[in-house]
């Protein structure tokens, strides 16, 4: 029954040309959204769903979720940029801003905390989609705690309690969720409402990381025990962060924050783990493939440059990330020569989120309210203590967790 | 912490002498009240909770809940007998009809057919307890619907859920859920529910079977969580039913209905299994101790009475179960005296009941709504499928699952 799109089957940035700022912005073919909708995903359950609703003349309704924790960095550019494809493609994009999750992540936060971070969430991920260009009329934020606490909602998750196992339920959220004797019960919970958020945000298709493959797997079999329909799914690949698997919430340098200053953000990337001539694993690469390819693709010349000035030579220019991981294997494309050319690039798509941070004068307020500075300290602490990202962002979108960052874009 | 009162400690019916058709109705000593609500409980978990409440003048709060599935039968004639000296003793009695559990127990069946089964079940409790003579202004009836959809409510259960592991909520309902890797997920979320209810209901003190242990000892921890105030717990003993451990869903002589005609009644107790001289286990002792002894004691001569006119003997008069269950032992009191003995005594419970039904137009025509034939004859076979009780009344009351009766007095 599901149609399943392998990795061999989908398009990479390179085969999808469009110049977003030209006129072509709105007239894409058919083939041209479909095309820019599979673009580096990892895999795409179901896409006849899609198709059909593209074939209707509609604009195919996808979700992503978020739960609304720690800041959010640089990690959240691998989910952001595949969103700025799917509204590049005419998709209305819903973003939900999990705030219950993020109140339950910490009960001893007051709510007014989670409020503001459901805030500043919304400020930042509008801002990352506007500096790579993409039209964001048809982009829309949902608070969970707007219908998550909804009789029809609760009924509906009384309801799907009753008719999915317990052992599915552990199954559903097996990659996602901390899975132990003692782990919480609302690891159990969660998949549950992350399926029912699917019908409750009426869209066509939910989007996340391949992480999420089991708990996506479980909504395409869980929705039609209500009655509901079945909804399409495209995953993201999981990306290595700037350290590999060692990525620590504790070491600061590990990830990058959206407003961390050019030299902050060089300084940083100079530390990256980046071993020469092994392109597998390699956070450096993966961030260009993942981000700085599909930022230059939709928002400027296409192409990631690599100059060699210092060696008198001519910059090496990437359209696709085939040719660069080659390089790098070949050690033409060296740890050396890659830094600098990330740094640069990284800081050319910051420097516009951070123009709009200082422009606005309310973002600014919030930022102050949703992460005050001994709030941040404890929260670091916490997230050590358990040595678990349950239930933050990873749970629920494939992006890090926002106090590690492991395994979804250099952060 | 937990100050328990075990059997040895408890009064017996016999201990407690009143009379509530006479003056003293409402003038029990503090010492008589908190004497009455001890009568034959195998457990009480804190008892000072009640204790100051009584002293500082107020009426106790005590829910009692169960899931509004089946006809309620004679095995609610346990439960009953206890909330009826709940409330001969001055407490005010909240009944939790779980209507959302009901539905959840049997998700084809239509939302209304729910409603008109919680309409009889209060029909049904309130004629036992006005068959035995107790005052019922102080007896209150709450939908599980009116508050278990609130936000409120809801966003409880998700910090219940968040603070509670998977381990503690498996274990809390070990002995009313299912246990097995396929049991619905619900069954771990339904101690969840039961414990947030007692804050929800505002009752100073839960009442349920003893089988209810576990959950009623995660209450006590639970609630304080979520800054919320230990409640006392009230436990019945587990009584046997009719036909011992024997009992089957799909035979209809295991339970006697409450509109049972009398020859009806006579007929099924002939058939109740009795061994000769073994007290231990007898569902009609059993039924004679919880049921008959404390209705004769709220609504009678407090006598229990065997009569022996067929071989010229004068009648035996038991005032409490030890001497009767010593007879028993002695062969004194033999199965074939018990037996007529039992079905005099119950038809004479049930003939108020009977007789309240047959006045009462709209209970009639709400039994025809919650208990259509058809429907009857579906239920019966789906339990069997399942050979489980989940997740009815049992889960919630200590009396027996309606479709079945094991565990909770004859029935």
């Amino acid at each position: 029954m599901a149609t399943t799109t392998t990795d061999e089957t989908l398009a990479s940035a390179a085969d999808v040309k469009l110049d977003l700022k030209g006129d072509n912005k709105f007239t894409l073919t058919k083939e041209e959204q479909l095309a820019l909708i599979r673009v580096n995903l990892a895999e795409f359950l179901n896409p006849e769903i899609i198709e059909n609703v593209i074939n209707e003349g509609r604009h195919p309704r996808i979700y992503w979720g978020t739960a609304t924790t720690g800041r959010p960095h640089c990690g959240y550019f691998v989910p952001a940029l595949k969103i700025a494809q799917l509204l590049a493609a005419g998709c209305h994009v819903v973003i939900l801003l999990a705030d219950i999750h993020g109140f339950l992540d910490n009960l001893k936060a007051p709510i007014e905390l989670v409020n503001y971070r459901a805030q500043y969430y919304q400020f930042c991920v509008t801002a990352i989609l506007e500096a790579v260009g993409v039209p964001t009329e048809k982009l829309e934020f949902v608070l969970g705690s707007s219908y998550q606490k909804t009789p029809e909602y609760i009924m509906d998750l009384y309801k799907l309690c009753s008719v999915v196992s317990e052992h599915d339920a552990k199954k559903a959220g097996a990659e996602v969720v901390k899975q132990s004797d003692n782990a919480p019960l609302s690891g159990l919970l969660y998949p549950i409402l992350q399926v029912l958020d699917e019908e409750y945000l009426k869209v066509d298709a939910q989007f996340g990381g391949v992480d999420q493959r089991k708990l996506f797997a479980a909504a395409k079999e869980w929705l039609p025990k209500l009655g509901y329909k079945e909804r399409a799914h495209l995953m993201n690949p999981m990306v290595p962060g700037l350290h590999g698997a060692k990525m620590s919430s504790s070491d600061p340098d590990s990830k990058i924050d959206l407003l961390d200053a050019p030299e902050v953000v060089t300084k940083k990337i100079k530390k990256a783990e980046a071993a020469p001539k092994v392109a597998e694993g390699n956070g450096l690469l993966a961030f260009t493939e993942f981000v700085l390819l599909p930022a230059s693709s939709l928002h400027g010349s296409g192409e990631f440059i690599v100059e060699r000035e210092r060696d008198g030579l001519e910059p090496l220019v990437y359209k696709d990330a085939a040719q660069m991981q080659a390089d790098y294997q070949n050690d033409i494309l060296t740890p050396q020569l890659l830094k600098p050319a990330v740094s640069k690039a990284l800081n050319t798509l910051l420097a516009p989120i951070q123009a709009a941070y200082q422009a606005n004068k309310e973002w600014r307020a919030i930022a102050l309210k949703a992460y005050p500075e001994e709030d941040k300290k404890k929260k670091v602490k916490k997230v050590k203590d358990k040595g678990s990202r349950y239930p933050g962002g990873a749970a629920k979108d494939g992006a890090p967790a926002p106090e590690d960052g492991e395994a979804a874009g250099a952060a």
